[in-house]
């Protein structure tokens, strides 16, 4: 039996959950769950449709992209998981979808605002939108470069990946991240809803002022500060 | 066997409305119903999802946030609901939700006009929109200060909890009420739909007027007159 | 046995497609059918949700308002319905929701435009929106006046109901029928369907013209004219 | 047994698949699929409700729109399939529906232009939005015109059908096509969601601009190029 087995088993289920979320169609996105002791990550076979997608087409990937085990292709995208997973040595899963409202704010070149407390409960800063690739970097290692993309993108904005677990690749679309494949696929969830209710608040008032300071410090410190109260723990 | 049983039980059935109702995601959200004579009311534990929720993890509070029975953390919006019981001495339930469309109007901070017969059917104003609370109350007992807000918005705006049962708190979301957990869940999805509604209806027309007095007088009386003929009492 | 029980049963039917269709919530909404040789109509029974609706508690009414069967009491809008019969000697059931696009158009207080052949393949004209009442009319006969009000506008506008089979009401929602209460409930569902349609089109083209003469004319008579072709008969 | 009984299950497969993937409602929309060996193609039925369509029901048509085998009426878009199968030699499936957004996007008579990834995964244009046809053409053998409209739309804009596998035929709405009928139904979905996309898109920034070459290239070639490296082939 698979070492690997139960790694694989997260990321499959993980990636089952898209179609039920309502974040993809057909072969759209892809997730992965990290084993860092190992030194691998579980990913999505590439273009495989959800509904005949079984655990064990989970393909066991290195930092380096080396194919550790599996019978397939894993994901396109994969060099960009693999890229995020090096620089980034507190994660452990990561997400990718082309859902509705994250690719329309990509396609749109904006940063999604924080306009509510739905947004504060999980995040202090606006959701970024990172400016699309020169063309030099998409004629080069594209998928390496995109992961390149999102921490010049962090490091330009000043963001913190332990605080805001999400990203919008300008025309393109959301990758998600967080401490488990699980909470990086809530995250896309998070995401799209957010993306939503901005559009229609945007669409009612579009002068909508951003949420005020105390309102993000009190909403996301009562679940994440020194004394949150939100939850079980 | 609890003497809390049956509030347990209809706090818990009107909870797992919230995400059949498509009002909900995962955690977000909670209702709550109230034992008058017992001095309690019945509220969803905090951040547990609806999937594993169980009516025995349903908590049990009297009104000054106490905890009375339960293994659980109650919801962190508790005491806004404890707020209220206390001063609305005849409301039965209370429901919270981060709904798409009541969001987003919050967000807008606007008051959504009543724009049609839907509306008057069950309430003859706009549905207020509180303010943001100041800085201050923010970083007071916020929540507690959440119930004074809407208790203040009603005042301001001279209406009366009976006759309006939902608000919307800027930049927040939405709480609504009722004699039963059940009619609060009703106002839930009544007010996201009235969202949506307000919200197409102005696309179309951003002139559109609002609901003429005779014909609000008329929708809202055939249900809720002394002569109303509207139901099976 | 009910000599009605027929008439019930179509009835029943008819009206527990609307939450399939995603026309109504909870007790939203209504159909009726006729039986033209006994003179009377089914009706659903006022304020009565969809998850309880048995065929038995279907009302079965005279055109002047008179049950003639049944314990319940009918829908707010049963004046409505027998008006409409009464006056409109050919149709079969009348349908009445507050289904989402359908109610913002009326809101909107516009007609829906003819822009495509979806429109065209059912009907050759806007789909009307009578104005809202005057206010001597709402505070008379109401429901009895919302028909007098429909055929007011379509004798305005010159329309005949036997090609037209939908009408809004200002600020109000719609009313449908057809030569049975499944055609009814059809034209309800094409309503709304075409209201969404027409309001994207318009956001994202506000200078969309009407859809040409001789498309409408096309679409019209391939389904409805002597030389049809469409469907089976 | 039919000799064309797989054909007429392919068929039947493939429009079974429309109501499911919320592309049509009731009788709305029509599948084919063809056998380029036996010179003919599969159609569905005309008018005939999804929910009580059967394989046996399923049409065979020749090129020249002989009924071969079939006890109903085919799809009165017969004539622009058989069209279509008898000009572009590569196809194997075709489809038609009336989606909510790829209809409103005809109505609108615009092209769905390029914003992003999504789309450059499948196509590397604008998706076209062929004019209404002239009366003379519509009045004269209304199918067949509608073939050679979409004929001369792909003519005029130099696009490749098999390249560019979905048009927009303006006022009335989408043709897909592909290498097998399957493969067409997947472009109707594709095309539905890429309008959505698109009219959100522009809806936030209505100066989003079009997707840059260098990540139309990039996209279209990691899936189609001659180095793809998307997918397990």
């Amino acid at each position: 039996m698979s070492k690997y087995k139960a790694l694989k088993e997260e990321c499959f289920e993980a990636n089952m959950q898209l179609p039920k979320l309502d974040l993809v169609i057909y072969t759209f996105g892809n997730v992965s769950a990290v084993d860092r002791e190992k030194g691998v990550f579980a990913i999505k076979p590439s273009g495989v449709p959800y509904d005949v997608l079984k655990a064990d087409d989970i393909v066991i990937v290195d930092f380096d992209n080396n194919i550790i085990e599996g019978e397939m292709r894993p994901s396109s995208d994969t060099k960009t998981h693999a890229f995020l997973y090096k620089h980034w040595e507190t994660i452990g899963g990561i997400c990718h979808t082309h859902s509705t409202y994250a690719v329309a704010w990509a396609q749109a070149q904006r940063d999604i605002p924080i306009m509510g407390t739905t947004h504060a409960d999980y995040l202090t800063h606006d959701i970024p939108c990172a400016p699309p690739m020169s063309d030099e970097l998409i004629e080069g290692d594209y998928e390496h470069n995109t992961g390149q993309q999102i921490l010049d993108c962090f490091a330009n904005k000043r963001l913190d990946y332990k605080e805001v677990e999400m990203v919008l690749i300008g025309n393109h679309g959301p990758f998600t991240w967080g401490k488990s494949a699980d909470k990086a696929v809530f995250n896309s969830k998070l995401l799209d809803e957010l993306g939503k209710m901005a559009h229609i608040a945007l669409s009612i008032n579009p002068e909508a002022p951003r949420l005020k300071d105390a309102l993000i410090k009190k909403h996301y410190e009562r679940k994440h500060g020194k004394n949150a109260y939100y939850g079980q723990n």
